[in-house]
């Protein structure tokens, strides 16, 4: 028990009034406030390496970082001790020792992201900031056809924001699904990766296909062309949520 | 079309805002923002009779209000309006005209209430103030059986906050269930009135029977005492929605 110990924590957080994941000057952070309680606990600040970053608004049902410490404390001690010092819209789920050679983004075996849309006449009070509202009839089967056209290996480069510094665009989808439950519609999508804005420009898309802008079957050919033109708009932040951060084992 | 019309109208508000529906000194009330809205619609400031007080911190799914108005304009215009004029922690739902001996508090046939309790090890981002947050097991069948207990017609003081001015307590309920649904255990009572903090006392007294402090079969015992220390605690408000006013037809 020699040495710096590597601790995997998994959070969840209401994104709702933080400017995404990343330390950023004059705005406030998750990471920032994460390592702010993880000082208190610790009495030193660790630098922690998320697994992804997210942008303004959006939330994580499960969202994952890594970083070094000298400390012993028993990681179920840790995850008590963070939601003591926590506020309110961020929880600390559970906390695992990773090997010495363990990163918290490059090992990531694949990530879900869910988009949820609010599909009612009228805005509810409590999905404001948590879901998109999106008043007019979805059509669900025409979003699942075209969402079956995004499954695979592909350069997903018109799904992805412009000016990206990605070099290499190909990610591997292996689930896209588009389900009704109770007042929410809920795009599912998998992938062993995602460009910047890929899962809000994908549900942009999808509605495009709703409104009956492009067909189903138009995916195909916006994959191809690689134009990020092609594709629909990016939806909004407050509608996504990374569901699921998966690193094998 | 002449003289004055009475409206009833249907609106949700997530509570944790406001410090119930009743307009107070020095606090924000729902009645008050509603008013401030109508006032804009309208051009006058017209009085508004709700359907129950609710206690600071308490939600509704639906909540019932009725007016008096000179002013000519169709109901959907009203919800419309309304929703661009309230913020984004209320909406109206919907909008009737109602006969002129309509009263919004006293032609309640029904309500129905159901309280939210979160019940997982570690407390929920996305549910911080619109759950209670309760880390032990449930006990759902003891839970349902002690529910049963609340059936009917009985003289409910022993379910009434202490130093109520109310002088017959006797109401009828007529559904009283607990349910789990995902991480959420809800509890669903409708009843044709309900005493101050009734439904949050009967949840702190669910809440005993699962702690094991009285058995399901107390809950007869509990009501025939007529009296408020025999009752469990008042549950905290963040787990109540007023979710149905009925008025019948």
């Amino acid at each position: 028990m020699d040495g710096q110990r590597k601790l995997l924590v998994f959070i969840t957080f209401d994104g709702s009034l933080y400017h995404g994941w990343q330390v950023q000057q004059n705005a406030v952070s998750v990471q920032q406030v994460v390592q702010d309680a993880l000082e208190r606990v610790l009495k030193v600040r660790p630098g922690i390496v998320g697994c992804s970053r997210t942008d303004s608004g959006v939330h994580a049902n499960e969202f994952a970082f890594h970083f070094l410490t000298d400390s012993r404390i028993p990681c179920e001690s840790l995850v008590k001790a963070l939601n003591v010092n926590l506020p309110k819209d961020i929880a600390a789920l559970r906390c695992t020792d990773a090997p010495a050679d363990f990163h918290a983004r490059y090992d990531v075996v694949y990530k879900e992201y869910i988009y949820k849309i609010y599909n009612k006449e009228i805005r509810s009070p409590f999905y404001h900031n948590r879901a998109l509202f999106y008043p007019q009839p979805l059509d669900i089967a025409a979003m699942q056809q075209a969402a079956n056209g995004f499954l695979g290996k592909h350069d997903f480069s018109s799904l992805c924001a412009a000016g990206s510094s990605v070099t290499d665009n190909t990610r591997n989808v292996m689930l896209s699904e588009v389900e009704a439950n109770g007042d929410l519609v809920i795009y599912r999508v998998r992938a062993d990766g995602f460009l910047y804005n890929m899962v809000r420009i994908m549900t942009g898309t999808l509605l495009w296909v709703s409104q009956g802008k492009i067909k189903p079957d138009d995916i195909d050919n916006i994959i191809n062309a690689r134009d990020r033109n092609m594709a629909g708009p990016t939806a909004p932040p407050q509608g996504l949520y990374l569901n699921r951060v998966f690193y094998g084992g």
